[in-house]
């Protein structure tokens, strides 16, 4: 049986074999629930920056721009970080420059691995599908809040642990604490994320619309995968 | 309200604030429960050593060498990391330099603190009331197994988390995920703790009394403290 495992952290991507597998990086509030969004709506790539210069300087070059940093739009962006601003038609076609606080640095520390694979609750089951279909060991890369660990991505490396208990095995420790977290919290996951830091921290910015959102299962399809730096379906 | 925080792995200790924390260092299985109990039974004290060679170094030195690589004894030492092998009456009056494969890693990690002190659930009462009496933010830094989160020692941190609730509030998430583990866990930790990757692995070495007894809460009110570089009561 292949294993599935679970970092927690970027902080801790050094103790894990990202070359031989296949790595899910999630950021669920909120990066990584905006691009399986643009993908649903018809966004053509994302390319996704860890540093800010880097993503600004694309702007004009072809590629629309996108992100946060602390959970606010940054000035002179086209987009930000909710998910609601990529539901529109304006999208459709689009190329996307993207940079966040924590999601996209996730996705630069993967590099390297077998596939890099954009995950969410919003995808889960397609996301599912997909990992059951290739041969590679899973290990999902949790976002968090720089280097910490947060609930909500825990939970979702939780429900895909879940999700595949058929076809991989929890390899250590970390994969068996998600899915006991995540089988605790998975009646009511905008309860148990009440008391979480990301989630106070957002609900100050008032974007309780968007915490909800972000933690509905399966409003989507689209499975987004990094191909030479660039997200594409 | 004070705080208290968790470092799930010394691999994240870069990201918490050790010089102004009161931190508490836990390995369960089984390196700060052996501490706990050597106390108990009258070791006069013990300095700890991340590197194996240094600690070799200290024999006949005024010292006892004890200790574990992968948990097994090492070649030469006085002591292994089994808590039944400190609880006779050889021990009293004795200085011990142990090494382990991750606690005492852990301790050096965390120098600077204002102060070091050594968590087990054998003590857990004990450190708990000793902790109400202090004005700082507590750190609960676990040990894990060679930078991955482990089960064992995450419990604890939310036992105390738990245990410290009407004097310090959970500072982020991984004090939140480890209070809810631990609630899912306390009634039957043993059981709980199966599946771990650790417990399974001192399975194979036929330790079972070991992982029970270094389960246990309240067996003893020592609570050993790092001065100068050496813990004593």
């Amino acid at each position: 049986m292949r294993s599935i495992d679970v970092c927690l952290s970027p902080d801790l991507i050094h103790l894990y074999p990202v070359q031989e597998s296949a790595i899910v990086v999630v950021d669920i509030l909120r990066a990584t629930s905006c691009m399986t969004t643009a993908f649903a709506h018809g966004v053509e790539s994302i390319r996704p920056f860890a540093k800010l210069d880097e993503c600004l300087a694309m702007k004009g070059n072809g590629y629309f721009t996108a992100g946060e940093r602390d959970g606010k739009k940054v000035e002179g962006f086209d987009f930000g970080n909710s998910p609601f601003e990529y539901m529109h038609d304006s999208i459709k076609g689009k190329r996307i420059a993207f940079t966040t606080t924590n999601g996209t640095l996730a996705i630069a520390r993967s590099e390297g691995a077998k596939q890099i694979l954009i995950g969410s609750f919003l995808n889960l089951s397609a996301l599912t599908e997909h990992l059951t279909t290739i041969p590679h060991n899973v290990l999902v890369v949790c976002a968090a809040w720089k280097g910490k660990v947060n609930l909500e991505d825990t939970l979702f490396a939780g429900a895909l642990v879940e999700k595949l208990k058929a076809v991989a095995a929890p390899s250590c420790d970390a994969p068996l604490m998600a899915q006991r977290l995540y089988r605790q919290a998975k009646d009511n996951m905008v309860d148990y994320l009440k008391e979480s830091s990301h989630v106070k921290r957002l609900a100050r910015l008032n974007i309780h619309k968007d915490i909800e959102f972000c933690l509905t299962p399966d409003r989507y399809t689209a499975v987004p995968k990094l191909m030479d730096r660039e997200l594409t379906l």
